[in-house]
């Protein structure tokens, strides 16, 4: 166990973080909220001190394996989250540190589920800092930390395939510095698209940049009581076609960026992505026509809920706690498929689900034509035996959280609904569930247990489980 | 495709049939429901005949492959079930022939969900009929045949693993034949056991008899309203005892028959599969304590639920819709785990929850000692790479059907845990679920549609999703 290199990650890490806070406090001296000021900028401080001492003596070994990657990338996470709840306890919003925990991790991790029950009375750079933490999260700050670091290639790609969502990590380009450095730039380049455009559709600058860090990183923090509800229809459209393009595996961007568009296109799993959208939307948009004004709002309104809810976004525009159970179901369904692997979404990731739907395929023509040797395809390419095996423990291990998370937090004595699709949206990083915790609702019922239970649910749903199972193994601290 | 030995099977299954249907003639006759002796008699006749008509030639080639093994035991069981509803209907108690259906796949497919309101008005002779049911399909009426027909070695091992529940068949001596007898005269006797343990327990014979069928194939179908809620106290002993026996992996039964007493109590699935039970009738009968008049009748009411819930009985004693949350979690994750490989139980099998939850240890021992080459052990042997893709492909095809079902049964616009749960009922063939179709509850107002859902879900959970699968793919009956 490289102990050293993780304090000296964990140490990077907090350095970020510090002049991460100063953003909010820079908006805080903006809008003349001088006692936020005060916290942002104390927090920094205390971050940055911390983060220096622990950067103090740098390793000579700069190697480390798979059991480090996992354990600095949970630790880096765990870590974060509570210096990035210190300002949300001190501004005296949030009632004790187990809430203020549990807004700042479901931020970190692109949940977007709430505590508050009524969000617009936080100062501008409380409502910046959860944006913030969204965007922060979306794209993973590890993989940031790479793109500085100096770590030797082999132990920077056990980091980065601890942080990156999805079964397989693909290398964009040779160097994993480079490939994050890339990744960064063009995460960059549509938040900054995304803001534009709110902009010119109407919404005030600060209202673009909120709205957009939170759809970048497929968050779903709002800033009024209805989320998205009260904004018009081109501010909408534009969040919709973002929460979706932001759903999208970002090497499919890389491969437009570097004009190969062919490629970008056949890119499997984002066809499949788009023709799950599309399908639900159409269906849930024929359910729900009766309680709309026409089949355009009831389109927009239906393609919006889809959007934020594959991508795992957690924006709402209406309250589809009140539609017909059909659109429920398929709600409830697409918060388990998820985004692309590869993006900033959450879920078990489309990918996960077509390797899941050919072994059946598969399962069924082995026993038709026992003699045929087939091999399950996927881009293009044969999977291999590794990405089948990770794909299958996922599913096992995903199901175990699940259990035993339902378990415990029925015993708060909410209706099954409610525990089931809390336990869903903060597993797969969604947001809103139905019932209790349903768009209109939030998560301030639970008891102190289930917050951190959710906190748990979130963060192993976020760094795609394993880093966060090898945390709580007995044993694993043992020097080697 | 080896159709004629396909015919022949379908042939001696509706012999079989036709001699079982005599039974409850035998009934109506000794109760003088003189309508029902004419129905089962001519249901009966019918039967014979057709399957005399279909066994007339013997097939010349009796091999056959896996193929033929799967579509022979789905077809038979949707023959049979077809003509097990014919008498239900005739009966005139059901108003249509899905809903006779419905019930008839219910019983053979031991699951005990009901389409009735009031099954007090039932004659003698349906009431037998629908107990009848739940016993042959406990053991599987191809074991039957298997037992009997003159089928090669290597095609009725492929007929026994489709029919036969758990991931890998054990034969419990060289001949698959003998293996097939073995197992059904330890269901008999067991049977007995129980008609005498509850006739001395003061119940009358046809109670003593129709409780004991609907137990040893852990069904369900009960002969009052209350399911077995008005009994005594001994009768609902002896119950839960052979519930929660008829669970047990019958290797186990054969080890002790043949005195390897040591062997038997050392079986791993059987050990976690008691752990289980107890562990959370404990949790329960703490949690609803308050709700009874004291710890006796408590624990009672939570060891009979916990019993006929993992065994897939779904007898109640109570109506744990109204028990608290945490208790119905227990439940609800019971249904999924189900009772052990090689009972006459559903749900996933508890063999299956252990190599999954081992996966998961295994894959964490993976990433912290990566150089450890680790196999996963089960009843001391390590288990084969062959079983274990059998198991992954099992879970993938159970979360898949269960999404599609879910979607289909959403249609009906009943409550999502009404919805949910119902699913859970018929797929892991249990029978009670929670809210509509809690134990006091029943099937009547779904849709067709829904109904014809769960008949699907009832014979791919009885079977283990295979058999059904193939049945359902396309260009699977051409002629090879």
């Amino acid at each position: 166990m490289n102990r050293k290199m993780i304090r000296y990650i964990v140490g990077s890490l907090l350095v970020i973080e510090a002049a991460l806070l100063l953003l909010p406090a820079v908006c805080a001296c903006f809008y003349r909220e001088w006692k936020q000021l005060a916290i942002f900028l104390g927090v920094a401080a205390v971050s940055l001190g911390i983060g220096l001492a622990l950067r103090l003596r740098k390793p000579e070994n700069t190697r480390f394996y798979a059991t480090e990657g996992y354990m600095s990338v949970a630790l880096c996470w765990i870590i974060m989250s509570i210096m990035g709840a210190a300002p949300l306890l001190l501004s005296g919003y949030y009632d004790n540190p187990v809430d203020a925990l549990f807004e700042t991790v479901s931020g970190f991790t692109t949940t977007g589920a709430t505590i508050l029950t009524d969000v617009e009375v936080l100062p501008h750079a409380v409502l910046l800092w959860r944006s913030l933490t969204h965007w922060i999260g979306g794209m993973g700050v590890l993989v940031f930390i790479l793109a500085i670091l100096p770590v030797s290639g082999a132990s920077s790609m056990h980091l980065m395939k601890a942080e990156s969502p999805g079964p397989s990590v693909g290398k964009l380009v040779p160097k994993i510095r480079s490939t994050a450095a890339i990744l960064y730039a063009l995460y960059i380049v549509m938040t900054i698209a995304e803001i534009c455009a709110l902009y010119i559709a109407g919404a005030s600058l600060f209202e673009a940049v909120n709205l957009a860090c939170s759809t970048a990183g497929t968050g779903g923090f709002g800033m009024v009581n209805s989320s998205c509800g009260d904004y018009s229809a081109p501010v909408r459209i534009i969040i919709t076609v973002f929460m979706i393009l932001f759903g999208v595996n970002f090497n499919v961007y890389f491969l437009l960026y570097s004009g190969n568009i062919r490629d970008a296109f056949r890119c499997e799993e984002v066809r499949y992505y788009f023709g799950i959208v599309l399908f639900s939307s159409l269906v849930i948009c024929l359910n729900i026509r009766s309680l709309y004004a026409g089949t355009g709002e009831a389109w927009l309104q239906s393609i919006f809920q889809v959007g934020s809810i594959i991508t795992t976004t957690g924006f709402s525009t209406a309250d589809f706690n009140t539609w017909p159970e059909l659109s429920k179901a398929i709600l409830v369904l697409l918060m388990f498929i998820g985004a692309c692997a590869g993006s900033t979404g959450g879920g078990m990731k489309v990918s996960r689900v077509i390797v899941m739907v050919k072994t059946i395929g598969k399962e069924l023509s082995n026993i038709t034509h026992p003699r045929v040797v087939r091999k399950i395809h996927l881009e293009g390419k044969p999977i291999e035996h590794e990405v089948l095996r990770s794909v299958n423990v996922f599913v096992m291990a995903y199901l175990c959280i699940f259990a035993a998370s339902l378990l415990l937090v029925s015993l708060d004595e909410n209706s099954f609904t409610t525990n089931f699709t809390a336990v869903a949206a903060t597993i797969n990083n969604i947001g809103p569930g139905l019932e209790m915790v349903g768009p209109m609702g939030n998560f301030a019922a639970f008891s102190n247990l289930s917050k951190l239970v959710f906190v748990f649910d979130m963060l192993a749903g976020r760094l795609e489980l394993f880093p966060m199972l090898i945390l709580c193994t007995p044993g694993m601290w043992r020097k080697r």
